[in-house]
């Protein structure tokens, strides 16, 4: 597979520069924060599997070098979507209250709310330093540029964010207010990421835009799969319970197709904590109304589109085009 | 006074520009973000004195026109340090568990931590982007290097909360840390204000150079002011409990000093809930160990600091000179 070879070759890369950054960009004074920081970025106290995948900067990098640019030069763009994503991660784990993520502790369960809330603040900074350093790099324009999308990508990620906890505690969501909040929360920095690629190759506009076009509907197509999996995915696959999204009543996207075609399920599914048998019965009255079906066609019309994007892009390096090929069906047909 | 002509001139501006932000750079989809953001900044049910005083965005723009630079131009700038001061006031209410600022609810309090977390966030990614309406007022050139004054900066923020946080549970705080703590929290984006300042006015190094040296020192003196007004304050001008920092445990300036003059206090000093009475037993160990007279003498030499530093400018504009003057010895001498 060319996406191996060329994983292989750009991952320990990301993660040198990644190191670089918050090693270097983060004075000394600042230990704690430092400490916070390579804990949860899976340097310290973890084991490999336990560390992110690192999706979205090789996303980045190949969208670089599929336009023809020189990926290590958008390295450092690279490691700040990462920081970026995890800046969210350690905030959302706060907001969600979730107590482990990886099979380890959150890092506000370890060191408080208050320096959790802090450190993400912290990595937010050092992902911003990251897109100037294409200033030295690569050159200003490109810099300023890449800034711009970053920042515009981090107001949808806190607004995508902003709705799925307010989803939460109501029953009146549509379809449309699903996808407004996926679209912040999951495509955006999706889009962002295949789009600062774009930026970095200093391609034609017309690449740019089917660069983010595509990122943006993988980010579609991954969410739908993953709510699909919330609900009918293999239990030791995903590593998190079955049931874990019925359980929570989440907003997923067969939820909230099923709300649209039944209206009078809301006060049912609202109704927590629910036992074992009752999410079976959730799952099955939510698949014998087309909701499995329908979320299964979301994920393939995303997945059409993306790879649709990604054959409109002028394409420079075959190789890279392969292996964001490869990676689209890798996420895409995933079961876990 | 000059001073007031001038903020009469500017402060409306600022508030339009920062209302703009607000209202127009966030999505109408997120609205309860747009709710938050405004209720916090003292647009919504606020009274006129509720409102913050707008200090860091005059002081950037006078750092403009000081050097002959066209303020106007400044005001998107003026504008994001004030987000990114207001950003770090929601985080920080929520990490020192504050239910009131200016006689109001926080926004924690009215939303819940979850909410206010990623408002904040929100704010901080807006701040960013108002910055960046430098490249379109003025050039890329100005845009690009203040946003990476700006985001060093957050590093410096957060480092100085990070440490402020870790030294209130830790009686080996020594007068280097709270210095290092105070250059972080306080100082640091009053530096940047005047520094960014300089930049949009396209000035050369050494006044740039200047004007941070200025920025900081201010900052430094006016934090110094502020411990001692938190224990030797007169308690209806600082709207605040006299002795709140001295019953909250709080490692100010004169705290600090007295530990370093006598060790064994340490342990007295940390020991809470304290009443009345030993609050003022406590305000006069610390006075009888010279820490008042050494804290008025850290104000005086930092205020002098910022006066030389100012002097030092090669001043283009006779008014934002006097006015900047003005503006320190309000800071100075104010008695709440």
């Amino acid at each position: 597979m060319i996406l191996d070879s060329l994983m292989i070759e750009m991952l320990p890369k990301i993660e040198d520069t990644l190191k670089d950054m918050v090693y270097k960009k983060i004075p000394q004074q600042y230990t704690g924060i430092v400490e916070m920081m390579s804990y949860h970025m899976g340097w310290t106290n973890s084991i490999e599997k336990q560390k992110g995948k690192r999706i979205r900067p090789i996303i980045l990098l190949l969208s670089t070098k599929i336009c023809g640019g020189e990926w290590q030069k958008a390295l450092p763009a690279a490691a700040a979507v990462e920081l970026l994503h995890n800046f969210s991660l350690i905030h959302d784990d706060i907001e969600d209250q979730s107590e482990f993520r990886h099979g380890r502790n959150t890092v506000w369960k370890l060191w408080g709310l208050s320096q959790a809330i802090n450190t993400g603040d912290a990595m937010f900074s050092l992902s911003q330093l990251g897109i100037l350093d294409l200033g030295n790099l690569v050159n200003i324009e490109v810099a300023y540029e890449s800034i711009k999308v970053f920042n515009l990508t981090c107001v949808s990620l806190t607004g995508g964010q902003y709705l799925d906890m307010t989803f939460e505690n109501d029953k009146e969501i549509s379809s449309d207010n699903y996808f407004q909040m996926v679209s912040g929360k999951t495509a955006a920095l999706l889009a962002a990421s295949t789009e600062i690629g774009a930026i970095v190759a200093q391609t034609t506009i017309a690449n740019r835009k089917h660069l983010h076009t595509f990122g943006e509907a993988l980010g579609l197509a991954f969410q739908a799969q993953d709510d699909y999996l919330g609900i009918w995915g293999e239990e030791p696959l995903t590593g998190k319970s079955r049931s874990s999204d019925l359980k929570s009543g989440k907003k997923t996207l067969p939820v909230v197709f099923a709300f649209e075609k039944m209206p009078e399920l809301k006060e049912k599914f609202c109704k927590k904590p629910i036992n074992d048998d009752e999410i079976d019965e959730r799952a099955m009255i939510l698949e014998n109304l087309g909701a499995k079906k329908y979320t299964e066609s979301v994920t393939k019309h995303y997945t059409n589109l993306a790879i649709q994007s990604l054959n409109a892009v002028e394409i420079s390096d075959k190789k890279a085009y392969q292996a964001l090929l490869e990676l689209t069906n890798f996420l895409l047909t995933r079961n876990k």
